[in-house]
């Protein structure tokens, strides 16, 4: 038997139900096999801060990164203070574990519809940096409050950072059927950030010369993320602009009730957290309305990270096949999980 | 007779030829009035870098400043380094001309096909400011080139700065129907910048208690344009998501043959500058084939600044006619700048 150790974060809101069909899922999908999944549950989170004040202490740390891998469902909750629970326990997380590719898909599964009126076939990953950028909480103000207040932000990037995550792009590109990468930025503005970026993919293209790659400003992506998705593959971009074009990503391929993330360290030098893209949606909290695919989805990331990709497929499968008949039928979030996994149990 | 000195910078590519048609739609709309446009051609962009070196020169700027106004086409060409002359000359004029209102219309017309399956009604107006942000060109690299390269990006952010465009959105969201602003910026990510911006529009709304506002994160933004553009009405929002976020804009409108924009300085301590969203698209440059129609939209922002409101919406008026009959019909850009100026005429 291989033993999984899983901490399971599930945090705010919609994070507790989703995570719980995610578990199902893992469960049904490692049924029957030598697999052994143990989980410990991670108190964080807007309960956790209103109770103690702690976001993620040295301890909680110490004691996720023990574990093979992270189930996250959603931080963040209209209690708390923006930013807080952001900054201070998952983006720290994020960093801490040096969770350097933020793994999106961007694919419209058959029988979701698309707000697109001709999306096309979409199948594309994005690759987000994720230590880097203007995620690395290197701003400030001062005369907070005043007519005179200065407040900046500063976008940290390096030639360390943006070599591995390129790297990693290259070689997902590799791998994939049309071998081709777009680098997203903004270096006719954004000139040092962007040509650091630019040089390095240029660079790194030597050592995958399969690999055809073109580049686009971030506005632009936008627009061709509207007309012609289907032109992408793998995209690499940085942290910020990762995170916007992966919620226009969720948008056109079914919503966020869909979209999976894996916040990988691909070093393996600490253990990668994998999340739905969606946020704590307090509004339907507790009423069993939450989507767990993406949840799920997420779930099927986590196995191809721990090399089980058999059952990753068995789950994707799954998904793939509840998404054709979905129509109008209204489930529950237990019911949707209840489903996932009896497809997968087969 | 009220004479009008326009600041010509046709600039890059298929910047001349829809200058050339936005002219003649600005001289069909002023005929048999008593207003006299006198115009002066810039030579800039890449043909004059390419011959001197030069960007904007001092003389330049002086001569442009003595105008009441200046109509551009598009900057930049692939032969010239990137930043060059976005930062050296297109930036250069908004931030030295202190242009901190960046007006960028979102509104689907009739007769307009768009991307989106179910856009309903799509009608706002994005104010991006535009003399702060990442943009400020506050930047650097050390190492640069060295595996050791460290690049920066420094977003400033001013109170006088936020406030005096959060106090435009919120005057254009009082004169709509609406009268609704919506903020977009990342405040759980970049907590200083964005509750700066969170602060002013809390404290501003008081000197505009008819207008209801709300907030989304950037991320979010998208999936809304996406999902239900017609939930907005104006928009403010910082330098780089406006760039962002007007592109998606145009696309889900139509496209950037469409997109109008205006760089206002609304104190009219130097002329504001009117232009198409796109670019010089060199792909097609000097074929006719280039849709003049944004820089004609641009020069119905541009009599609304010279407080011509009449002129401005016949030339609105016009554009929205021939849309609603566009259709399949291939015409050049001369020929629609033609139609588009007989309709004004008309
Ligand atoms: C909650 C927020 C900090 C986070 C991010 O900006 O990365 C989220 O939007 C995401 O995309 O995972
Ligand atoms: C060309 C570029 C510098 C410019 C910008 O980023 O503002 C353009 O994208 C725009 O939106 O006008």
């Amino acid at each position: 038997t291989r033993n999984i150790d899983l901490a399971v974060v599930a945090g705010d809101g919609i994070g507790t139900e989703v995570v719980e069909q995610g578990l199902a899922v893992l469960d049904a999908a490692v049924a029957g096999s030598d697999l052994k999944i143990s989980t410990t549950e991670f108190d964080l989170g807007a309960r956790r801060w209103h109770a103690t004040g702690e976001t993620l202490t040295d301890t909680d740390l110490q004691r996720i990164r023990e574990h093979d891998a992270i189930l996250l469902g959603a931080i963040g909750d209209p209690s708390v203070p923006s930013g807080v629970l952001e900054r201070g326990l998952l983006l720290k997380l994020r960093f801490a574990l040096d969770h350097y590719v933020n793994l999106r898909p961007g694919k419209l599964y058959q029988g979701v519809t698309s707000p697109l009126a001709a999306p096309g076939e979409v199948d594309f990953v994005v690759v987000r940096e994720g230590t880097e950028g203007p995620y690395v909480g290197n701003g400030g103000s001062v005369r907070t409050g005043t007519p005179h207040e200065i407040a900046t932000e500063v976008s940290v990037n390096t030639a360390f950072g943006v070599e591995r995550v390129v790297r990693d792009a290259f070689a997902r590109a590799q791998a994939r059927p049309r071998q081709h990468l777009t680098l997203v930025h903004k270096h006719n503005v954004l000139v040092h950030a962007g040509h650091l970026w630019r040089r390095t993919v240029e660079a790194v293209n030597a050592d995958f010369p399969d690999v055809t790659t073109d580049y686009l400003h971030v506005d632009a992506a936008t627009i061709f993320l509207t007309t012609n998705p289907s032109r992408f593959d793998v995209i690499v971009t940085d942290n910020l602009f990762g995170d916007i074009l992966t919620d226009q990503a969720a948008a056109i391929t079914g919503g966020i009730g869909l979209a999976a993330s894996a916040n990988i360290n691909p070093d393996r030098t600490a253990p990668s957290m994998f999340e739905p893209v969606h946020g704590s949606a307090p509004d339907i909290a507790g009423q069993g309305k939450a989507d767990p695919t993406a949840t799920v989805l997420s779930v099927s990331l986590l196995l191809d990270h721990l090399g089980l990709a058999d059952e990753a497929r068995r789950v994707e499968a799954a998904v793939a096949a509840d998404l054709v008949g979905r129509g109008a039928t209204v489930r529950t979030t237990a019911e949707v999980g209840r489903d996932l996994a009896a497809r997968v149990a087969g």
